[in-house]
């Protein structure tokens, strides 16, 4: 299929039962709470460049980047939910952090007050050009949401003292960032401020990344230290990244640093890098992946560990990891137009990303567990059985502050001559062609339900309408105004192309039975244990519903399962219900730790919800991966 | 039964298959290779207090204790093969030791040479008290060993100068260790040297500890700093001990900690003291242990976590904690006479303890998991998938080097009027007696064999022998001289009372089958699993006999299970063979990650090798707790 392009967000406008209210949520809850969060930590004051030592909110390394996140969330918030006071109030922070900003271009409110005399010294470990990166990302939004330039300019200067900075010439520097973040910056600064040179530095940050000599080694060494390169494989410095092809390191960055990677690789027509990116996607999704389409197994690192290995209760996942791989995703599907990257990007967005993020738009998980025993569980740093309002490093709840309202870009894509539609969330969409409008009006209940309509509500002459068939969909069936459509099948996608009419509509039905999904035999916590997944949702037990002792519960790939309004969740969230078993044991073993023991199965009727609202009716123990009641065949030696 | 003490170590020469090649190993290698360690990392020259900084090998915190273990190993072990060289290097070495005493009696090459101004400064933090215990516990084997007096003389200054420096007088201070192990060694050197005065000193550290005001919230206070007394429950240090009736924290630490406190309630006849060790036994060993005695379930402070919260790939199960389990559980069978002590001792040395120390008698586990997939397996600090000869903290190693010539300790235990065999391995004993001498020759192959002769070697007059019948044995049968044996049954132990003829014989028949154990149905991880035990051995599933992938293999109880020498492990090391299942997947699914899969059983010959032997034959897979292959019945609703 063509090239894809993110459609502008305020062309879309959702009205579905799953995604829309997150994003008024984001509006109404999420910015203003983590707003008040940065100004009460002092976040928002830092900027004033007046912490002087002994005095409280000492600033933080990467606290720039949080208060970023949220103006970023902000812009994009103000595009869908224009407001004359929020505008002003944006302003005012852009307006503040700006005022940081030195002769030179530098702005870095840590390296400013708490230690000017270590910029550019630490690259490997300080959060320095990751939170220019999201400077970058606020003021491209902000420009975009308010067409004032002053944010933008700024960026620009800071954008320049980088370039003066970083290259290959003598005096410069041949660095590169410990957390990637600025080469995405860079490219969106370069599209939005029309200055191609941003995209060279990004390029720069790319290729001088893990290159012999290792500057992260000599940074080291500069400090009296010895380190090998292979250190530095938890920042993907260890080898240049050309040369990497599986899935490796701190997975956020990772993904950032991929995400980067396709675009200059598209920009720069690199089919070399479009190969490392693909080796590295499969190698993400096909070997690195939870069923939830979390990454990053290991809170050691937080980074990705070795081939399938995917533990369920000591798992890590962390939310800006899925919403990284969204990114990832959401880039190499409108380069390739390729089905496969949607799909994968709507297994995370409906599950692992989406479960890091509340119903009271307040609370946040960082770790993404796919399994917690809540008598058992003890909280560790980020990793909590109940989401929480704020972490000490919250890098999370502020990616949602931002992510939210850009939804309608990983949904659907522009075109040269008409849209696809990835995820046909209901939605109206009122998106510019040249020489025409697509004025369209999605209506369904997915991802609950698999029954799409596409009402179109202007003429609009010769366009495509590219839907995507989801992998996991056993069959469809499309109808044009009630009669058989005629389509092609590409990528994926089928391609409806005509002189639509208004009062045209199409009729999608995607079949959404309850699939019982086993893990690949390598993921040995999965063994002999089945996750229910129903179109794009991968389900869960919840104590709430089942009672304690999850591990107790086994379900039969042959149950015939019903669908009904899950208890205590927003209306129209569908539950999986159906008769399970639950093992239990003759009490004459009961207190003994270890016993020949005996026991029987009960049936009994189960309950499983969306894994992504989980822990939203209170504390609870969680299962995805459910004992499975099998009898498979015995085959003679 | 009437209280029990342990026998003199020399009394027993272990004769039997499993614990007899591991004490010689230790004498030839064991001994030899970890003293070389303390050589070559500095930790022998440490004692000679001329450091400086800048030079190699700065001493660390604990290294005294490392050595102080080692020097009480070749003590002990100089008892059973005495050897003139060998005598005469642990002279030295002890000489070295006393050489580092300073005037007032204090000994601690840290705090003497690294920082000598930190003296008794951070007793939360540093192991200061831990190797002043360790240096006691060497003296008095020293002492034992050779008669010589003058490092048991020295600690006992050691003592006196703690005695000053602690206490309730104005002046003294009212801490305690951080890392307990003094408490021990206080009880053995008053006992040793006929010094009562040094367990009201133990008795000080026991009851200060946790007290409020919190000594270590005051320590951590001096440094300008606040914390709350919860913050040192990983040091067991949060309330006072007789008020803690759950195993908390830190698992070495709290091993320690009861053997002192059960040593003290029996030693004054503290009751109450009493219920607290018994209330803390029941926590560790009925909610808090694996199936192969190991204790500790996390990394993370390397202790306790939850009641039943027993990961097995994320086991950490030190084997400090082991033989300190082993440690308290001695003392409590000696103080109570009950089997049930003896029971999880024997389980604790057969498994837990005995997975720490290859059979190279080089190389040991730091930790002790359930659970290794070598392909998806990320060595982290000491936790390893192989045994290592020597860690940064290498307690472990340390500790099998003196624990291992003391074993017969814990196997048998001498009576008022006559001797318990705990632990039925083959022996010779030469016991006195009030009187009289117990002369005894035990044969049997345990604990691969159930059958054991009991031959008396010399007349002995009205004397006791009590054989424990284990928990684990369904039955038993026992016979005296060939024919009906006259005995009581007391606390677990067959009580056999009699004047004893030169060649009167025991026999008794121990039923040892295969046992299929449950976990209680609270531990999540082992739903649906079993794991094998026979006698007081844990069974694994190594992939050396058995191929990757063992959690496609699947058992059923009613196996007809043969068992075999086991393949390249000693002679006489039985394995457990029969037919398994292993399921496979239809090929058609083969490289997705999650896919609704086919599969289908096909038999194969398994063999199990017990736990302790797991990965002495090369890098290896390894799971204890397997697929259950179950048809449990289904009652209806």
């Amino acid at each position: 299929m063509k090239k894809m392009l993110p459609i502008p967000i305020q062309t879309a406008r959702l009205q579905d039962l799953f995604l829309a209210p997150r994003v008024a949520l984001n509006h109404q809850v999420t910015l203003p709470s983590c707003l008040e969060h940065c100004r009460k930590t002092g976040r928002l004051d830092a900027f004033l460049l007046n912490w002087r030592p002994g005095q409280p909110n000492k600033p933080h390394i990467y606290w720039d980047s949080d208060v970023a996140k949220v103006v970023e969330g902000m812009a994009w918030d103000l595009m869908l939910f224009p407001d004359a006071e929020r505008a002003c109030e944006l302003d005012q922070l852009a307006q503040r952090i700006v005022s940081a900003q030195q002769p030179d271009g530098y702005l870095n409110t840590w390296f400013t007050v708490v230690e000017p005399q270590n910029r550019w010294q630490k690259l490997y470990l300080n959060h320095e050009l990751y939170c220019a990166g999201h400077l970058m990302e606020a003021a491209t939004a902000h420009f975009q949401a308010t067409g004032k330039r002053f944010f933008l300019e700024a960026m620009c200067r800071n954008a320049e003292c980088l370039s003066r900075t970083f290259g290959r010439k003598a005096g410069q520097l041949r660095g590169y960032p410990g957390h990637p973040e600025i080469e995405r910056a860079l490219c969106k600064l370069a599209e939005s401020a029309n200055r191609p040179d941003f995209f060279e530095l990004a390029s720069f940050f790319i290729e001088e990344r893990g290159q012999s000599p290792n500057y992260f080694c000599q940074e080291i060494e500069r400090e009296g230290g010895h380190c090998d390169p292979e250190y530095f494989a938890n920042l993907l410095a260890h080898k240049p990244l050309r040369q990497q092809s599986k899935a490796t390191g701190h997975a956020v960055r990772a993904m950032y640093l991929y995400s980067a990677m396709a675009e200059l690789a598209e920009k720069q027509q690199d089919k070399e890098l479009m190969t490392v990116c693909e080796k590295l996607w499969d190698s993400v999704t096909l070997q690195n992946m939870y069923v939830t389409g979390g990454i990053g197994s290991s809170e050691f690192g937080e980074q990705f560990t070795k081939d399938y290995h995917l533990p369920n209760a000591a798992a890590y996942a962390e939310s800006c990891a899925a919403i990284g791989l969204m990114m990832f995703a959401s880039r190499m599907l409108n380069i390739s137009g390729n089905a496969g990257y949607a799909e994968i990007l709507e297994r995370v967005l409906f599950n692992a990303a989406s479960s890091g993020y509340g119903l009271d738009g307040k609370t946040f998980f960082y770790a993404n567990l796919l399994e917690v025993d809540q008598n058992m569980f003890t909280k560790r740093k980020n990793i909590t059985a109940e989401r929480q309002p704020w972490f000490n490093t919250s890098c999370c709840p502020t990616n949602f502050c931002r992510i939210l309202p850009q939804l309608a870009c990983f949904l659907f894509s522009q075109l040269p001559d008409g849209m696809a539609i990835h995820i046909p969330v209901a939605a109206s969409i009122d998106l510019p062609l040249p020489g025409r409008r697509l004025k369209l009006q999605i209506s369904s209940e997915y991802p609950y339900q698999g029954d799409i309509e596409i009402r179109v509500l202007e003429d609009c002459p010769q366009t495509v309408l590219a839907l995507r068939i989801p992998a996991w969909a056993p069959k469809f069936a499309i109808r044009l105004n009630g009669d058989a459509c005629p389509d092609t099948l590409d990528n994926g996608y089928l391609i409806v192309q005509r002189d639509w009419r208004k009062g045209d509509f199409l009729q999608l039905q995607l079949a959404m039975p309850v699939e019982c999904l086993q893990a690949h035999p390598k993921v040995t916590e999965n063994a002999g244990r089945i996750a229910l997944r129903r179109g794009p949702l991968v389900y869960a037990l919840e104590s709430i519903d089942n009672g304690e002792d999850l591990c107790q519960i086994l379900i039969s790939p042959k149950t015939e399962f019903k669908l009904e309004q899950a208890h205590g969740l927003p209306q129209g969230t569908l539950a999986i219900a159906g008769t399970a078993f639950r093992e239990h044991f003759t009490p004459e073993s009961s207190d003994q730790l270890y016993a020949a023991r005996k026991s029987f199965l009960r049936k009994f009727r189960f309950t499983a919800i969306p894994y992504a609202l989980w822990q939203n009716r209170g504390p609870a123990s969680m299962r995805v991966w459910i004992r499975a009641m099998t009898e498979p065949g015995i085959l003679s030696p």
